[in-house]
């Protein structure tokens, strides 16, 4: 039972799905940790129960840690109904699959000539991360409807879009929303702009953007900064960087699996007049393959491929670290994590009110986008609700790059829930990135990838 | 031209059309005067140039008073154009016509049973004083689009959908909101129901009220508080006042053309299940005669009938304090005048985002409502721009209230465009308070009325 | 098994749901005698079964009569069940209560003012009426999803739309569509008018008119003959005889319940500009009272208001004529009906395309009313298909006329389903007919109708 | 002035635009020759007056043969303002550019591996043929708005979704539908298959088929003869001749520029569900380059590339065949060219209604399409008026292949009003035809085919 008082909520059962997570947990830990207005309880629930149990000793050693300003307290949970029931909050961060998938989802594509810098929201990887995750969201939703319906739901898991998409569809009524940092990253670059072009020193915060389309491919049609436009600055910085940063901030994107020279942004701001709102290794798998129809373009637009060897040799090395936090060699550190779940959180338990992105069904907020598909753009948060803001009609010229995907995950939707191979088929040769393959190979690529993961997926698709 | 610095916007230029005006004007100069993050120059327009005159020497005085914070600049415009050229600003706040006009609005349908407590926005009073303002706001729009169309173009004349409606239409691309303060009203009945049940004082920027529908007739579907839901609160309140503040406030509405005993409004809770949140006086004007069949109903619901009597009365008495302010035989009060406008007016310069609710055509933020139509909901006001907070559909019961004025609305303002007398009788019949008005009566009152009004109609109307 | 060959169908099982029915079903036994192209058997359900064993009587004695074309069987069936297993159509058409219930629903809102021509589609008597006829419709709607969910249903019944829109609530995918013969009066009108201004001769068939709007209140917003358009001679006609027809065709309104003088028909036209489709008796009860507020304006307006005790009469003698037949005292007559159930039933098994006006969820047909509300226009009857046809948007003066009592059909329908008072009362009171009519004696009113038709009432509006 | 008198129609005036046609021209003279219902004079328009001088010959002594049933008159006109003037109406039927034009847009994307068999609708050759006619419309439907407002125009025009969009453009009321005989050529097909399978002779007229979609990319989604569903059908046929006909009919694809073995049509049935009613060779260039990436892959689906030689050739022995025709030597054939324009002409002239595909605006029809876009579907076609028949939603794994066209075509035609590049551009490369092309190549690509077609395009594409 939450009490809220003298600006403080107490008494939060939140359900963390996913919750034997190696890193981004412990971020969210350390958020909830250091905020004074929170405190409650954490259920962690994960089909890796050890790895939930490992989280547990992490988060409550967290809680004994001199300097933390809130001591919650962790728990593992042995079924989603336990996890669920009487829970105020509910996280979900999984991973669908293993790296053996994921391997499947971003290097096979490589045999037709698709190369796919991440692989997990639109693309044949995408698509087929879609077949495994959405029979999972389906379970979660529809344990949500019947364990804790009047619980707040934030989504972490990718494809963001599907998931919060799948949600929906099994309960209607669901208070979901999903949550993703992209947006905040080129909210930074507009203040490194600002510091770079007039020495202002300002706070992602302090800018305001209109947010607009679909996650990992959200456009900002309107960008300021207290009463100056900050479009034409842009503009003009995008030109002086129209070749990338070639070394930059705190970060290289040659040693680095995450980070970009901004040089794919800049250029579609020139061809589009819109900011594209997500790393560059997101955006370019949204459109033809432009900007990575092979691995010299994808040198040349300066940005990384994010290899699964680089993603086992990082768990390594999370795995590591996480034996570290347990046995008490290191400790997490209390500095903010970046990221604005606790905020929402504080918002909607009416903490004080909030704008922020978010991907939620689409009710009007971007008039020229079907209803009921997700997209994300501002919200207000505030006590037990979250008010989309109207981000005005989607952009004549940037409409028909959003419009297909939103169609198409319609269909991914559907052939996820109903195992339908010929809707399937049409849809994942539908995708952009797939619009130079030819039917056989195309055939013959999505039979092995179906294949690939033919354990977590339905039995359905192989009747 | 504008230069913001230092979080302070100087330089602006405001055209105030009306600004002969004698009250109102009076509040937003001291708004201004007290505001130090805003300073400029006002012109003054008005029909009645003599009336503008004597405000140019009010504001003027004011900027050499002791205690302003900021000192404005105070001239006479002789013409819209004169007014508007270099506008950043414009405030429409007009009298159309004179009180003869108004008697004929508001005493004329006592004829055939109607009793009007206002008579300035729907029913058969807000029909015709539609036909005589839509004119004017034609000619005012045509007068921004060709002087200042990037002005930003605040609106508190009535009827206000209407006003605003038809800047829309003459221009569509204009930058115009249109503000009243009696959504404010019904925040403020919630202060004082936190204060009396709880002993909480809250002010009513605290509270958050998602707000829908259209001007004088604008429903909150949900209250918090903080983490509180009012709603529940609300109804046990409604329920317990059932007959209303017998005695109340500051203000009583027996003695009162303006108070009410919000006895009204405590029943259309309990009928509707959401707050309507307008004084009693305009919200029986939306419905059948239901509340205002004759004066004897109109006391048992403790609201009052503001006579034109009243009001010529409450003139003079303004015009008295005009030659005591003009001789400094009085001095304005500088406390603020509970208005939102100068705030408003800071958001889209850049100085600080603010939600608050705001009159522009519907572009989705109540779904179930025709687009285009002027509709009230809350906005997010930031560096040049109004983005709608998404008000969720319009509760099905309540949504054939609303809709019927918003489709008569639209046949309104095409009689007044057209001059059609035949779309104008059906629409003015179509009116609910009409609804038990024979056709013959109705006919005679039709043209009577517009008779008595011919000198602001175009020729149209009597050929 | 229906089987199609040489442009005849064959083996067709029509269910009749309220097969006891004395005076249409007459009708449309002699409509599929006298087709030669149709053949089969006809299950006749009813809750009066000793009414229904009538009928099965009549109906195989027609089959035994020379000079009838085709020859069906009649049964009776016990249960809807029994009924509807195994057919092929579905044809509706009840009575919901009795006489009792009827006298309640038309005249017992007179003691308030309102007199009622019908009462059976909107107003007081159409409401009340919709309480006990929507349950049933819920029953029949999931008896057909589960026993006949591939049959073609044809709806006779009113409350049409409200008969309609429910089917479609409890199972939507039914295959459900309302007929009516109003419009066909209409279009008989403008033969007469043909042949009265022109000499020309010209069956209904032959003209063309542009349907839209609801049951008992569809507008035609184009009518045409061949190469010539008619509304403008309908205009010059509308105004010759602005008075009404003083004594007219084959029936003459003051002897009759059922005819009127057209004279609202063509006053709405000169108010409208488009021409009213429906008995000058239904088109009232959609207005404000102004052409029904007491018996005098009604003589005055020259239509009759159809009194329970003219049809306890009127039934009395079809139950004489029951008799007669049953014993061979008399045969039917057989000439055709003027009804279109057989022909569209006929388009629907593919023995012709047809375009005729019918009733059916809003897909789009009226772009400018909300979708899924039941909405009267053309259709293109074909081979297991109605594909509606495209009215346009209806005309602006028009839709708030319709569109009010579209959102009243919506609240009427929620009310029904979840006996809530509150909402009834609130719709109950927004009807046009009762905008005259006091909060205190409407209560009264709504208690009291209530209350006398409680047997046919759900349990829960009295607990 | 027109007079319609014992089912007939005389004194049409006709504007043709582009009425110097070899060919298509001869098959509407023809027409008109032979339909006893209609007569009048045709005005023949073309920048080529000689080639409208030679069709005035070849028109003028078509009216003297024995054995036509209707003589109209022809004559040339000088100018738009002259043809139009009085016209009843309008047929366009132009050439945009020349053969040289055409060449470089088939062609020349052959160079980055897009094989065009016909580059006239969507694709780089749709695309940039759009460029130069927009503008051509614009110029006619300003005439057509200046000249003959209330004319019916019918376009036959390429790419005929954009012809007829840009008349709405530029002349919102005009009454302008767009016709072709695509849809046809699929139901002779379903004709064939009746004879073959059945032994049934049907005539296409007999079978009912819902159309969907936009010009040259139409979708039958029900198909009936008579009691028949044909869709079952129509799926073994699919499959039994998976591999086309291998010979066929009365023409063959291998030696043939526009005939097909029909075996994409079947493929799309197999992978959709839904009959693609277009030739193979218009169907291919709405996809993934799946069936056309090289010229073996199309000799493999057997359709042919239409190549612009032979055009040229062919256009050769048309200008032999017209000297022919005008001295005599050759008299044309005067059975029916089979297109429908004529029997439309006389629907809207109230001879009688008629149901057929046409191209118009949506309205509403396909509900899950943009308002707006020029769409295809049935309409009822009648006196002074075109309803569009309701096809219901277009199904959902077929939406996203249509709508990005109709996104694409918006922004073609924004391009083309606004000789603008970058959205020229952008749009240039998202045709999925365009899927596999590198931004490079592409751009060189552009900036050629608009040089080619330079002295066609405004000023605007090159300042």
């Amino acid at each position: 039972m939450i009490t809220v008082k003298d600006n403080k909520a107490t008494g939060l059962q939140v359900a963390y799905i996913g919750g034997g997570s190696r890193g981004w947990a412990w971020g969210f830990m350390t958020d909830l940790a250091m905020d004074e207005q929170l405190c409650g309880s954490v259920r962690l629930y994960d089909i890796d129960r050890s790895a939930a149990q490992r989280n547990e000793i992490i988060g409550n050693r967290l809680s004994l840690r001199e300097g933390v300003k809130s001591k919650w307290t962790y728990s593992v949970s042995d079924s989603l109904k336990e996890a669920l029931t009487g829970a105020d909050f509910v996280v979900i961060s999984i991973l669908p699959g293993t790296f053996e998938e994921m391997r499947s989802d971003v290097h096979l594509p490589e045999r037709v000539g698709v190369w796919q810098p991440v692989g997990d929201t639109v693309g044949p990887g995408g698509f087929m991360r879609a077949m495994r995750t959405i029979p999972m969201f389906v379970e979660i939703g529809e344990a949500i409807r019947d364990y804790a319906p009047e619980a707040w739901v934030i989504n972490y898991t990718n494809p963001m879009s599907l998931c919060v998409r799948t949600l929906y569809e099994v309960f209607p009524k669901i208070k979901a929303f999903g949550c993703c940092h992209e947006v905040f990253g080129t909210q930074h670059l507009m203040c490194r702009m600002l510091r770079q072009e007039y020495g202002i020193e300002a706070n992602r915060h302090e800018l305001y953007t209109t947010v607009t389309g679909i996650n990992h491919f959200t456009w900002l049609t309107r960008a300021t900064y207290k009463g100056m436009d900050l479009m034409p600055l842009y503009a003009k910085y995008a030109s002086e960087y129209a070749d990338g940063y070639d070394e930059g901030g705190d970060k290289n994107w040659m040693n680095s699996s995450f980070s970009c020279a901004q040089k794919v942004k800049f250029d579609l701001f020139r061809r589009y007049g819109a900011i594209a709102a997500a790393g560059d290794r997101h955006l370019v798998e949204f459109l033809p393959p432009w900007y990575n129809d092979c691995p010299e373009t994808v040198t040349r637009w300066k940005y990384g491929l994010t290899s699964v060897d680089w993603r086992v040799r990082d768990l390594a090395n999370r795995m590591k670290r996480s034996d570290d936090l347990i046995a008490g060699r290191e400790e997490l550190n209390l500095k903010g994590s970046g990221e604005e779940g606790h905020l929402l959180l504080k918002a909607v338990l009416g903490l004080g009110d909030l704008v922020s992105n978010v991907n939620v069904p689409n009710r009007g907020q971007i008039p020229n986008l079907p209803l009921g598909a997700v997209v994300e753009t501002n919200a207000l948060f505030g006590y037990d609700r979250i008010e989309p803001v109207h981000a005005g009609p989607i952009p004549q010229n940037i409409l028909p790059l959003v419009a297909r995907h939103i169609h198409n995950q319609e269909n991914t939707l559907r052939a996820a829930l109903t195992c339908d191979r010929a809707l399937g088929f049409t849809t994942f040769m539908n995708d952009p990135q797939m619009g130079g393959v030819s039917l056989e190979d195309g055939q013959k690529l999505f039979d092995d990838m179906l294949e690939n993961q033919r354990k977590y997926l339905p039995r359905g698709w192989f009747e």
